[in-house]
């Protein structure tokens, strides 16, 4: 069974060799614009969806059943790792993550704990080890996967979102010496989380890094940021495990993100993809990067857009179709499948 | 009077020619990090600040009374045009703007309006007549401004602030017969304004595109934008007066935003401002473009960027020193002194 997931098309193009077509996924492939997903969460919260490893597992595979896709990724969120860390998380309807007791001053950042995942993430490492069971006989192979350290960071600053990150980048400029002590926790805490995926059985490890691009500039990123997304990276290197960095909004700076090493690059689709891959090179494969607004116009305007995209990887291996960005709510389920289908069929080489 | 005024550093920047010293304004200068600010918000609402002219052209002159600034910009907001148009604008506490009606169906788009600014936007203008006449033997000119289509329809049909700019992009890909018509109608009212305000006395006019960059990647505003921010540049030249574009956030198409036409590219603090200067060619004077963040961290480390970015400008004529984003609310006035003094005492020339 090992044998044949390391042959899966997704697999293949992590490690860049000619898959029989372009593998396929989409981030919040689990999710709301489902219905029965939906009918799940009208039941139960975010947190207890994401900490019940029989219902996370259910909704993991959901898009599974639903949709030929190419790879699943375990349902969960990007936040509960700071659950453990000390900090009181709450999704509020309408509204989103608030962290109750956010982390700005030397007291909070050095009460911050670091704890193994095996104790602050067991539900989510225990719905992997169901989902892996239940997708072998399909063969499709299971995504881990976890948020970098300065998308955790801001989180944990402003108390929730942010359109400014301004709290953030304060403590940043004006206390460096507490930013680092921040980062390298979140760091220690997340090398740990991604190891223990992929020891449960993931067979990819992709660390999202959703708002440093809209936060930081280039100068700030290489000062603030990367050497912690590469200490990231080198450490869970010894999982053994392909991974997928993916630094939403980066465009301006990719070769900077490239340098932070992986295996496969996500892209936005603020990018071009085919600049990017000619920026970053051969030595990485690609993941994106469709607009998923796209997926809310007409199939004929879709399509324009996903023949380019293809246009643009044909002929190199190592492209996984996926979005520049999570599927919207209000994407229409038909949509999602005419796209999975319509990559498959255009892209078939045998 | 005039002559004097059309010799200002600021002018002769937007003209780029040589100047005696860097130019200095500051976006969001007239704003909460001024205690006389708040003082005046303590008792007027932002909407009846706005639209009383002597309370306008007080807030206007509150930051050239307390900083050797090289430019004033007219007090408002980029929003009260649609208020013309038939739109319900409210500034909401700790929210930000809501439009109680927003535009998003046929009968919607086409009931909006294109009124004649004079009747919509009369205390704007009043308000630079009276600034004008306050700044006259200061020798110091004043911006007058307006939203680009994008960003006003993107308020129109989300009925305020978004993170996705769904609904706006759902309309665009859906109705993209709607969607021209709707920017259409803000092209007439901004061109119209934009004319007014330099007949009532400003001496430069700036098009601000807030989220385009956010909202939208370089094949969609090539086609469902561009043509629009180029069609209301081609409309205000009849004016006579230097116009400045910022497209906030367009980094990665910034040659797409240049071919719209304009004297001086707004940059933001996300682009390398030499990187961007070489792109667009000496075709256009250049401003920006701090980090407004940076404002908040010890002057030492502030310097460094400020330095950078006098650098990266130095030897050619057309920069203005601005931020690349408004100032923020927690500003220390005193920082934003000693950077409008460094600039100038760093790049005096005669």
């Amino acid at each position: 069974m090992t044998q044949n997931l390391q042959e899966s098309a997704f697999l293949k193009a992590c490690r860049r060799e000619p898959a029989p077509y372009t593998p396929i996924w989409l981030m919040r492939q689990a999710g709301r614009y489902m219905e029965v997903y939906r009918k799940i969460r009208q039941r139960y919260t975010m947190l207890e969806t994401v900490n019940q490893p029989e219902l996370a597992a259910e909704v993991t595979l959901q898009p599974i059943e639903a949709f030929p896709l190419d790879a699943a990724i375990i349902f969960s969120d990007i936040l509960p790792p700071l659950v453990g860390m000390g900090l009181d998380l709450e999704f509020v309807k309408q509204v989103g993550p608030k962290i109750h007791n956010p982390a700005r001053t030397e007291e909070d950042i050095k009460a911050l704990q670091v704890r193994p995942p095996e104790e602050t993430m067991a539900g989510t490492l225990d719905a992997i080890k169901i989902v892996v069971r239940e997708l072998a006989s399909r063969n499709i192979p299971l995504i881990g996967f976890a948020g970098a350290p300065f998308t955790l960071a801001s989180y944990a600053v402003e108390g929730g979102g942010s359109k400014t990150y301004i709290n953030t980048k304060t403590l940043m400029f004006k206390r460096p010496d507490l930013w680092h002590e921040l980062m390298e926790k979140l760091t220690q805490v997340q090398a740990d989380y991604l190891i223990a995926q992929a020891e449960a059985g993931a067979s990819a490890l992709q660390v999202f890094d959703s708002w440093v691009g809209a936060a930081l500039n280039e100068e700030a990123f290489k000062k603030y940021v990367k050497p912690y997304n590469k200490k990231l990276i080198e450490k869970i290197r010894s999982a053994g495990k392909p991974i997928i960095h993916f630094c939403k909004g980066t465009g301006l700076y990719i070769h900077e993100v490239a340098d932070c090493g992986g295996d496969v690059l996500g892209v936005d689709w603020h990018q071009d993809l085919g600049q990017t891959w000619e920026t970053v090179g051969d030595g990485f494969g690609v993941q994106g990067n469709l607009d998923p607004a796209l997926l809310l116009a007409p199939w004929e305007e879709l399509k324009i857009h996903v023949d380019r995209i293809l246009d643009q990887a044909a002929g190199r291996p190592g492209h996984i179709f996926n979005l520049g960005h999570g599927l919207f709510p209000t994407t229409d389920e038909d949509q999602v499948r005419r796209l999975v289908d319509y990559v498959h069929e255009k892209t078939q080489r045998s």
